[in-house]
């Protein structure tokens, strides 16, 4: 059975089921970034999933690449360049990052990865970055 | 025209054509470590690419990352884990990285990009990650 994983909870919050992955909103008010978890139990790497659900996977990606765009777009910051991480050193559970970035962010041009405290947003940029990310992601894939 | 961004050339060398990337070897020894680039024209972002490349991009990382396992041992440093990057803010030309990583790597449990210095592979280890790279990369993604 699929659970997310408890590490996940701290950091982030959830904002949306997609067809395969479980969408989450890093609650880190530096970087517009969303989190994809695929709902198959014990996958760790990209090729633990059948290549239908991996194709699955990057549909859903793209899409939160959209929706990140969109968070950027009503904080007021339009983002430069997505960044896309799948890396799990500390968190085995297969999940994807997806950032936006611009030159003037605090970990510009290295990675978020492990940079820096995170910010806490403030209430109104936490609700307009969920109604931007939500309207996107209620989109098909 | 496609021309493979030049910033590649310092740190990586090239090791195949894949049916739609160049795959480069990013020449240190710290981490068997790959590099895709799509020969697409102008592409920056995953969703620059029209579907059907994108697809062959996911299926040409999943086997990159077969020929990252396959480097690590033959260096006798078996892969625990595959780190999947699409960054680009140094060098917007679209490219993926990946990374194999172990517990007792010098960046663990961080990610690699931006970290200490490169470290020049020996020439007889370079080889031998190279024959083991190109004999999973010469396989149908």
């Amino acid at each position: 059975v699929f659970v997310v994983d408890p590490a996940f909870e701290a950091a982030s919050a959830p904002l949306a089921s997609l067809g395969l992955c479980e969408a989450r909103l890093q609650l880190d008010a530096r970087f517009p970034w969303l989190i994809l978890i695929p709902r198959i139990p014990g996958a760790r790497e990209l090729d633990d999933l059948p290549k239908p659900e991996r194709r699955r996977l990057l549909d859903e990606i793209v899409l939160a690449g959209q929706a990140v765009r969109s968070m950027g777009a009503a904080l007021g910051r339009p983002v430069e360049k997505l960044n896309i991480g799948l890396i799990g050193n500390h968190t085995p559970q297969l999940h994807a990052h997806i950032v936006g970035r611009r030159r003037d962010d605090p970990a510009w041009p290295g990675p978020v990865w492990g940079v820096g405290r995170s910010v806490d947003y403030a209430e109104p940029a936490l609700e307009r970055v969920r109604a931007a990310a939500i309207a996107v992601l209620s989109r098909p894939a």
